[in-house]
C-alpha cells in the first residue's frame, strides 16, 4: 500500500509536511536538553552525583519511572486462584500508574525513547510477576494463559489507556482478566 | 497498600526524591518549549498559518500523530471473514505504526499529553474501523469478540509495543487476532 500520492493542492500538503517535519524534529531535540546539570541544578545536588549513579540521562529517565512505578518490597497476590491474583495484581497496576505523578513519569520515559531498547524494566517486572503467578496456578493444575499473553492483555492496555491519557475506568482491569482468562487452556 | 516509609539511609531517598521530581518538572516544562513561533521558524512557514489551523500546540501535535498514523482514503479489509479481515488489519498497523518517523511522532503526541483527553483522535479512528469489521461478521452471523475487545486486545498491544520502543515480531499481529477470536461469543 503506497503512500498517498501528491494531489491538487499540492501547496498546502508542502506546507503541512514542513510543519510537521519541524515538529518531530523538535521532539527530537527536546529529550537532548534535560541534562545531568540541569537536572542537578534543580535538584540541589552535585552534578558527580547523577554521574556517578547512571550512565547517561535515560537510564536515569528509565529509573524515575521504575521507581515511580513499582515499590521496594511489592509483592505479587497470591490468593489460591489464578483469576483473584490476576484480578488483584491487575487492579493495583492500574491505580498506580493512574496517578498523574505516575503518568507524568511514564510518559517522560517513552519519550525520551528513540532506538528500539533490548530491556524496558517494567515490561520486564510486569513479566517477571506474571510468570510467578501462573507457575503457582500450574502448580495448583489450574489452566492458564500464557504469560505474553498477560502482558499482551492485561499489561498492554493499561499502560496504553494511561499514556495515551485516557480515562480507565473502575472495571476495566476486571475486563481484562476475565478476557484473557478465556484464552486459557 | 501505603507508600514505602522512609529507611534508614533517609537522606540518600531525599536526594532521589529530589533528581526524580527534578526530571518530572523538566520532563513537564519541555512541551512548552516547543511553541508556533518555534516551529513555524523550523518550518519556514508564518505563524499565522498555524494560529489559524491549530487551536493550540497540542492540538497541531495531535494533528502530527494522526497525519502520520492514518492516510486519507484508507479502507478497512473486506474479506468475508472477521479472522482475515482483522490480521490483515492488524498487519497494517504493526507495519505503519513501527517505522521509525511514525513511532517518533507517536511518542510525541503522548509526551504532550498532561491531562486526560475527552477523545483520542487514534484511538476513536481504530475504534470506527472495528465497528465496521464487527458489523458485517455480525451480518453475515459470524461470533465477534466486541469492538472493546479489540481496541484493548489487538489496538492497545501494539501502539504499546511501539511507544515503549520494544521489539515487534512477524507474528505479534497474528497471535493478538487468534486470542482476540477466543473471545468471540
Amino acid at each position: 500500500m503506497p503512500d498517498r500520492p501528491s494531489r491538487p493542492g499540492g501547496r498546502s500538503n508542502r506546507v503541512l509536511t514542513a510543519i510537521y517535519t519541524a515538529v518531530g524534529e523538535l521532539v527530537g531535540q527536546r529529550a537532548d536538553k534535560i541534562s545531568f546539570p540541569v537536572i542537578a541544578e534543580r535538584a540541589g545536588v552535585n552534578p558527580t552525583t547523577l554521574y556517578r549513579r547512571w550512565a547517561d540521562v535515560n537510564a536515569l529517565l528509565e529509573d524515575v519511572a521504575v521507581a515511580a512505578l513499582t515499590r521496594d518490597g511489592e509483592s505479587v497476590p497470591d490468593t489460591g486462584s489464578l483469576e483473584r491474583d490476576l484480578t488483584e495484581w491487575a487492579n493495583i497496576i492500574a491505580r498506580d500508574i493512574n496517578r498523574p505523578e505516575r503518568a507524568r513519569y511514564l510518559r517522560a520515559m517513552v519519550a525520551a525513547r528513540v532506538d528500539l531498547v533490548a530491556n524496558c524494566a517494567i515490561t520486564d517486572a510486569r513479566r517477571e510477576q506474571a510468570a510467578e503467578m501462573v507457575r503457582r496456578a500450574n502448580e495448583r493444575g489450574e489452566k492458564t494463559p500464557t504469560v505474553a499473553q498477560i502482558l499482551d492483555h492485561i499489561v498492554a492496555p493499561l499502560y496504553y489507556t494511561v499514556v495515551f491519557a485516557l480515562p480507565l475506568d473502575d472495571d476495566h482491569a476486571g475486563r481484562l482478566v476475565r478476557d484473557v482468562l478465556a484464552m486459557a487452556r
